[in-house]
């Protein structure tokens, strides 16, 4: 395995976990990759949905690409006791345009490392996912992109999109379950608008442009969708939607809602648990259907 | 193991598997019962969703109970071939009128055989599906079941309902799958709108009350379902719009939308397959994730 | 599913249970056979190694034949405060003769029920296990048969032999594990030796006829063995020279002895478990071990 | 993930994939350490049994160190074609002294990257796996380790020991499976040898020395090993022997002979084989009983 860390900007990078090409003497094997986009509200990176899902996915033979995403805050802090240093430039769209560099290195790499740019798959959690989503809507709308400063032309067409318990709209602190909203949301909330949107009260303009579920388009590819229906986070009516919209385009979306465990439970199995609460044996059966899902898809490609 | 069948009438019989209590020498265990509907369209009863379903789940802790509910043909025939004979008073309600007769049976037999009435759940495929969907949608409507001629004081509360690939509406030969139909179903057309409505032109009203997606209501009990995306006969988009509507009354509906397999599975392993096209690796860990969530469910009855 | 029982005497019988042959419309399949014996130390028979054994392999496609044999306790007592009420003349060879006789209703029922004799196999615990392994050791043994009775052309060739942490000698009582003997061997152990032998005090003759471990000879079908290391009931010493004499023998002897675990656990999953302690995540997986070997044998079969 | 190389001498390294302690913000957890030594007939080491391994185990929160051991080979060729460039000083006991090396450098490292080191487990495939008891036989044997130039104040006391396949007597070119030796170590055989004993013709002596099942003595760990029955490289008779040897000393030994399958698997499933006859459904069980086994044996450590 080599591991290659880039720098995209001084507060953003990737690193690539490349498997062996040659797994038995002289016998070559290409491997298809797979972007990791972890969650934390575009205000962290939340640590159970990096390493242990890369590790999770290497281990399973694909590549992994982890998007060190540039974040609202410059350093976690507990939000208890602490008043968090705030980088007020890093919101939305910054990441997208991060994550379309990230691919532009891949496509530089991709004749050193042997990185197969049709086999391309991408992974987000959370509000990486509302990341992971937003490429898969606007990735080859040129007008878009090119209004947000990004070049269409960087862009590379992925084989399917996999969206862990995603945010799809800008609006993370509305849910409300079991009668109230989440604490640790409740927390970050002061500082939610700005790192999402980049402003306290964002136009209804802006909700429009973050809300993923109305651009739905049939330039989204194939879609892996999973949530906990006690999610207290990000909206299950939203994925839903999302489903119900991809479904009525054509696209497969297959999907998977879980009804027990609740929102970030990453692999949902002991491996990165805090305690058992982080623990679901239903939610963490998602790792062998995604699995099965991306081992699918990506024949199709090799069939191709 | 205890087999029991019980005659319904002419036609219908529920077979209850019941599971020793002994589980060892003077230790007692009464274990949850689950109903089993199979598909087939209202013209006949699938075998795979019958005898490999029961036995799957005798063998997971629960026993079972088939119902062997009225169908249009009076002896199922190879359509290529043979013109059936059918009975022309079986149609919908009646199989509703009978899965109510075989509760009322349970009921009688509860003492005798210990079967915890406040541990049922019901599982339906496909028309069987439909079957299920109608009891959870209508079982205490003492207004409808009335007009129907069912005493809803015969119906028993469920602690929870399974749907696999079912029928929501009357309409199941409208599905269009890759530009085609499904060519059994296009065997069956001729009889289906007698089989499930008893005339060949249903009125926009029969429609209505068949329709179960439009009936969907507070007490539809905690629901799990299951369907592939390929499938061709019944629709996913009714049973994503179950899913919706439930998830907006706040009422658990876990679901799997597999992207591989088609309609009609059953298990979906090898155990019942006629060739490996009946298989699917994804869609055949339906079973454990439905073990699962009765269990969970089944908790949450033993505690209550 | 058609369940059938057949009395081999006033003691004694056997239960079939035999899956549907038409696995679709029309469609039929031929199923192999497992025969169980439960374990019980020949004085009655376990309940945890009967029914949810069979529902086991019966889900799994296979037909199961549940051999109801006879038991040195008239019938199962608390021997903590009871006083069993014995059949002093229930002690083996009578158990493989009651199971060869079993075969022998096999063979006549094998046209009516469409049994392939060609395809069976033969499931022990315990005692059972013992019973089961003297089988695989006599059955083409027309001399010793004939001495104890039997004629050893009602045998039947298996394709496979599984014991479950099998007795595979006489002597039942003598397992120390972490200093001491296990409390329900001592209990019983007023009855054993009238259970095994016939009398209080084997001599070293019917100690040797006993010892299963010494007479392994080339005619035992391939085996499946597991047992708990920590057994304290049956010798897991000679559970490894039954799998050393089989390898020596070049007879295919897949065997698992796990680290944690007791004996008599059966599934060793929470179906049958009284409290936690009978259930163990490692012992577990034994079934599908197990299955996996029984499918590969029984390929074997149907290739030749 | 941390990856840390390490040169134990020109020729034999180290590398060390530690996990990140912090699984979620300011939680940390400590992980267990694997040392992993792969096979390859002491001649070269296979790419199977490294990396894939690695990952296998990093993902189930497992610290891995890959010990890449001195082989006789300085280079792998395609014996078939080529003459091997060979390192006539590289044979055993060169490799369990670069063993003990990096068990001191895991020492001198354990402070900076917080390594337990009362919760290491060493894993060892086929001549890994000589490599790996090899340790386990001697580690605490002051006089022989001398004799060889080791000091045993450098060696640690492992919680376990995994032997996949295991070498375990200098003579792999004598399994004769189906009538034939394997083809692959027909092409070693001229080396073999001089890559084990240094010379082309060991004397007894050399041979009793590398004969590790008859050395197995009380301090042992527990170990846990694995092997297919048709292993047509490594002797099961002398793994058979091992584990009833550690059995009689009350040393757990946990083993799994599988029936089906053949030497040389490494993870037995698709991840790194090259044809389907790379895997086989049984022993691919191995990891998950390996892990199931490690974690037990990894909190009894934690308890004590």
């Amino acid at each position: 395995m080599l591991e290659v860390t880039r720098r995209l900007n001084d507060r953003a990078s990737l690193t690539l976990y490349m498997l062996d090409r040659e797994i038995s003497y002289q016998v070559f094997k290409d491997h298809p990759t797979l972007i990791v986009c972890p969650g934390g509200s575009y205000l962290f990176r939340a640590k159970k949905e990096s390493e242990p899902i890369a590790l999770t996915f290497l281990a399973r033979g694909y590549n992994v690409v982890l998007l060190n995403y540039t974040t609202y805050f410059a350093k976690r802090v507990d939000l208890k006791s602490d008043q968090p240093k705030t980088d007020p430039q890093s919101h939305y769209p910054r990441q997208l345009s991060e994550l379309v560099q990230a691919l532009k290195v891949l496509k530089e790499l991709s004749a050193e490392y042997k990185i197969d740019l049709t086999r391309l798959f991408l992974l987000g959690f959370s509000a990486g996912g509302h990341l992971a989503a937003s490429y898969a809507v606007h990735w080859n709308d040129h007008q878009y992109l090119n209004k947000i400063g990004i070049d269409a032309n960087d862009c590379l067409k992925l084989q399917g999109l996999l969206l862990a318990y995603p945010m799809l709209t800008g609006e993370l602190g509305d849910v409300i379950r079991h009668g109230q909203k989440n604490a640790s949301i409740m927390e970050q909330l002061p500082y939610l608008n700005s790192a999402i949107y980049g402003c306290q009260q964002p136009t209804q303009a802006q909700k429009d442009e973050l809300n993923l579920v109305q651009q739905v388009n049939a330039n989204v590819p194939p879609t892996f969708l999973w949530q906990s229906l006690q999610d207290e986070v990000t909206s299950v009516e939203d994925s839903l939607e999302w489903v119900t919209k991809l479904t009525k385009l054509d696209i497969e979306c297959e999907s998977h809602f879980f009804g027990s465990g609740k929102h970030g439970m990453g692999l949902a199995n002991g491996i990165a648990a805090k305690t058992s609460a982080d623990e679901d044996a239903a939610c963490s059966k998602w790792v062998e259907l995604a699995d099965l899902w991306l081992k699918r898809h990506d024949s199709i490609t090799e069939e191709a």
